[in-house]
This record gives C-alpha cells, sequence and structure tokens, in this order.
C-alpha cells in the first residue's frame, strides 16, 4: 500500500485537524469531538449528515453556509456512534430541530436512529431522511434496501438551500423525501479502493475488467466484463437510470461523481458521452456538476445521477451559492 | 491501461466538449479552436494561460470572472500550437492588451512566444509572465530553468483579480513578476501518469518507493527514496520551500495539490503535518487551498507550494470570488 499518511489508525484523526486548521473561517470541531460543524450561526432548522469517513469531500466537504450545519465523522467504512451523532445534533439545534440525512447503510441507520432517540429525549424535535439512490442492487453488503451514494450531495444542497430559507423540520423531512425519490445512481469501478487500515484492495478486478454497479464501500454489483469505451458504459448506464423512473423524466440534473482515482480529464469524456445520449432520449439537461464529490478512497471509477428536475424551485435550490470547502 | 475514454486520440477534443457543454454560463469554445474562453464580457486586459492537456482542472477550470479570461488546451502533455494560442489572444483583446501567463516548459515559451509575435503584426499589445515555481531542479526534461507547476494558479487568481480591478498590461506583468518569485513549489510522485496515448506509465517505481521533486509531466525529481511518513515527507518539503527563499518569510499561504490519483484525505493529513511544522518554524499560515488544482492525469503524488504573502493585496486578491469551474 502506497499511501501519503502516517499510522493509519490516526488517519481521520489527523485527516479532520488538517481540514479543520486549513478551512478555520468556514468550519470548526465541536470540542472532544469528530463533529464539523458550520462557523456562521444561523437561526434555522439544523441539517447534519455524516457516516464513514474515506468518502471525503463528502461529508464535511459540505458543511457551510446554504449547505449542512455539521458533518459527523466515523472510521473508514464504518458509522460514526450514536453519542457522536447526538453531539452534532446538540451542536446544531436552535430550537427548531435537526434534520438527519442519512446514507442507507445498516450501520448509520441504526446509530442516527438511536442518536434521535437520544436527542429527542433531551427535548431536541430530529427528523430522519435515508437516501437510497443506489439503483444498481436491492440489499447489499451492510445495506438492507438500496444503498445511499452520491446522490446525497444533491440531498444536502437542496435541503441546504431550503433551510437556509426557513422551511420547518416537517417541509424538510417532506421535500428531503421527494428529492430522495427523484434521485437515481449507478456506479462503475475499474480498481477497488484500498483502506489504509486493511492495506490491500477491497476486491480484486483483472487488469482487463470492469465491475457494474459497485458501491461506495466496495460492495459487489451486478455484473463485471471487459473494460468498454467511455461511450459503451454511458449508455448502459443512462438507460439503467432512464429505465428506472416510472415516467420518463424530461428535464434532469447530471452529477458526475469520480471515485478518488480517476481524473477529470476521464470524468469530461464520460459526460460528454452522457449528454449525447441524453439528447438523443430528448431529455432536457438544467443542472450539471462534474468532480469526486462521493469518493470510495482512491478507487478507481465515477457514478453517474440524474435527478428529475421537473421541479424549478429545486433547479434553483442547486444553483444558489454556499460557502463550503467543496461544493 | 485502464481508463474511461473512448478513441485515445480524441480525448482532448471529447473532455473539452463535455466541459463546455456542462458548463455553458461560464465557459464557451471559441470557434473552430481548442480555446476556452469566458461567457461574460468586461472591458479589461485579457488573461490567457494554458498549455498540454493532462492538468485538469487547470486551466480550463479556471476560465471564469476574476480568474482567466480564456484558456488553450494542447494535446496531452504537448503545448498548444501558435496559432491556437493567437486565437485565444484575439478573443480576449478588449484594446487594452493580453497578458500570457506561461508555465516555464521549453515547448510553451516558444510557441507562446510566437503567438505574441502573430498578435503584435495585428496591433493587439501582448506581455509574457513565466512561472518557474518549481525549486526542485534546475533545467529538466522539456525545461531551461525551473519548471512551472502548481503556483500557476495563485499567478491566476491574483493577476485575474487585479485585471478585474482595471489593472493595466504593464502594471499586470509587473505583478505577475512579483508574485512568481514570491511563489515556491516542489513535489513527490507515488506513482507515474499513464499517457492514454502511450498506454503504460511514463516512469516505474518500486512498490516501496517514492520520488522527491518529479514534474507534472513525470520529469525526473531529485532522489528516490524508500516511502515515508506524512510527516517525514512534510518536513523534507517544507525545509526545501523554506531554505529556498532570501529571507524566511513571516507570513504565507500554502497550497496542497493533488496530482490526479491522491485522495484528499492523504491530502488533509499531509497539510495537517505542514501546517505543524510551519507552527515551529514560527511561520504564520493565511492562506489554504488543499484540492486536485494542477494535476498530471492520473499521477499519485502531491504537490506543497508556498507564497510569501507579507502583501496583504494578494491576500485579498486570493480570496475574492470568482465564477470559475474549479477554484
Amino acid at each position: 500500500m502506497k499511501k501519503i499518511i502516517n499510522d493509519p489508525s490516526h488517519i481521520v484523526e489527523e485527516m479532520l485537524e488538517g481540514m479543520v486548521k486549513s478551512y478555520s473561517t468556514l468550519i470548526r470541531r465541536v470540542e472532544d469531538t469528530r463533529v464539523v460543524a458550520k462557523t456562521a450561526e444561523h437561526s434555522q432548522v439544523g441539517l447534519v449528515s455524516g457516516g464513514g469517513s474515506g468518502h471525503e469531500p463528502a461529508h464535511a466537504g459540505f458543511v457551510g453556509d446554504g449547505m449542512l450545519s455539521a458533518a459527523v465523522l466515523g472510521d473508514v467504512f464504518t458509522s460514526p456512534t450514536p453519542d457522536q451523532i447526538e453531539a452534532a445534533i446538540k451542536a446544531v439545534d436552535h430550537g427548531q430541530g435537526v434534520l438527519l440525512i442519512v446514507k442507507n447503510y445498516t450501520g448509520d441507520i441504526l446509530n442516527f436512529e438511536m442518536a434521535k432517540d437520544m436527542a429527542e429525549m433531551e427535548d431536541i424535535a430530529v427528523e430522519i431522511v435515508v437516501v437510497d439512490d443506489d439503483i444498481a442492487v436491492e440489499d447489499s453488503t451492510y445495506t438492507a434496501g438500496k444503498r445511499g451514494v452520491a446522490g446525497t450531495v444533491l440531498v444536502h444542497k437542496i435541503l441546504g438551500d431550503a433551510a437556509r430559507n426557513g422551511a420547518t423540520l416537517t417541509e424538510l423531512k417532506e421535500l428531503g423525501e421527494a428529492v430522495v425519490a427523484a434521485t437515481k445512481t449507478i456506479g462503475v469501478a475499474l480498481r477497488a479502493a484500498t483502506v489504509p487500515e486493511v492495506g490491500k484492495p477491497g476486491f480484486e478486478l483483472k487488469e482487463d475488467e470492469i465491475e457494474f454497479g459497485v458501491g461506495i464501500h466496495g460492495e459487489p454489483g451486478y455484473r463485471r466484463e471487459k473494460l468498454q469505451a467511455s461511450r459503451q458504459l454511458a449508455e448502459e448506464m443512462v438507460d439503467k437510470l432512464v429505465a428506472a423512473y416510472d415516467d420518463k423524466p424530461t428535464e434532469i440534473g447530471v452529477l458526475v461523481n469520480g471515485m478518488g482515482g480517476t481524473p477529470l480529464m476521464e470524468q469530461f469524456v464520460f459526460i460528454n458521452d452522457v449528454l449525447n445520449l441524453l439528447a438523443d432520449h430528448g431529455i432536457n439537461v438544467t443542472f450539471h456538476k462534474v468532480g469526486n464529490y462521493m469518493t470510495s478512497i482512491d478507487m478507481q471509477g465515477l457514478s453517474l445521477t440524474f435527478i428529475d428536475l421537473n421541479n424549478t424551485a429545486w433547479l434553483e435550490a442547486l444553483n444558489t451559492d454556499v460557502t463550503t470547502i467543496s461544493w
């Protein structure tokens, strides 16, 4: 394993320190926790997300005005504990309650729900929105139902904007569930991630082999195949995403998300193919985003997310300015 | 070679198309060229940069209000031709002249100078600022003198802000030269980049080996050694950068730049070590930036840039808002 780290068991701690020291005008560390909260305090419903580390810039990179109020960092690919999540809830509650945005993994669901119970016992109103945008497989390693992946970032953005504009906790939960229902993702891997404490790739792909539908922790996908050209990959992924909507959308947003080890050059080649295919489908693309947002450490690969944007308010929310490290 | 591409010989064309289609509110393609120009037109001195492709988001990702007026995209790791550079100059000249920001590589210098001559024959005032921030080696493959690397992005930002605020061509050239003199970079590689048309890594490092001082096209550095912990790498790189200033700076900006294949997690661990060391040196860090800005395709590694920020105007210029894809 070749990585620029010190002791693998301190990696989250040191990363967190580096992040907070570098962006101290935007984020602060809640004392004695692994919680990153925004420095600007606003009277609004608090928005908290988080999960295992290794998906940087998610989620701490999206903490700031107009997106998340706080992010909780677990160990690499491991859910944060309920007491840490509770600390985040307490740090961002201004009396209007706190919404938790949780990617659908069994460990995360369990711990975020337990933190919700703990906070409610202290009279803080808490709701949860579960993101399960990955259409690749039903039930997977670590997950009952569909997994939560890169589409989560779009949920952060739209809900973050609504919360800033004064939406109530109930309104945010309802909005979140609507956005999740409109958001679908599928991924492809060329090389697995190496978890620092493990020291070798999570799975092996042959030199000419790819895997469709892999999760962001290297969970199995739905098919292994020979490496294909970008436009063939795009065709399979676009077709699957379009077919996953009950009614074919007419206007969508597209997010191409690099997994950590795939250069921007390839991501732009890929989105070019995606956009050509969508033009053939007669689907209008009104929002585009390309880059590394929800990574899997150093995994080589990318994911493609569609969000149905028939709702113009969502499009506006995606385009407002935020003060975060990474949006 | 495992890459998400189509025909390697079309990679720049397709990447450029993907970029322009995705960010059409910010950038446009100058017809029949490989020039990306900002959509917003302002009466100011034009700022043009560019060079070989493979360094994304540089330079097209920095085109927009407050940074570059245009970027010229050469083939992968190959200078753009003079006619393409001239097209960029013409596209952004508003009668106040055009400044070219050029990384110090022999091919780029030759072609940008030729384009300057061509534009001057058409009565456009053109000046050049050469960036040579890489302190690792004097004279290298493709370069006489020191190489131009990640520090170029800071030059884009400070000059972009000054140009937006009405600085003249002469003032910008002078400012550019001062910023270049204050900016120093050193890199380390863990794995070489694979140029798509070549299909294999540009050089070989053993499984436990790193190379200090490698350039952004895989040019040789100054020493190969066993893989070290992040804080040892940081120590060598910080010491060399501090020693490269005639007078030890008291206030600096720090840019940690990922080379394309190094996850943000490692970059944040590394900057944490760098900031701890700088505190020991008694050097105050007033600007921080961490991420992939001047990559070498999928190279695993990173570079560290310092900019002497005794000048508060530069710090302000680094912090102003821009509308670009990637700053």
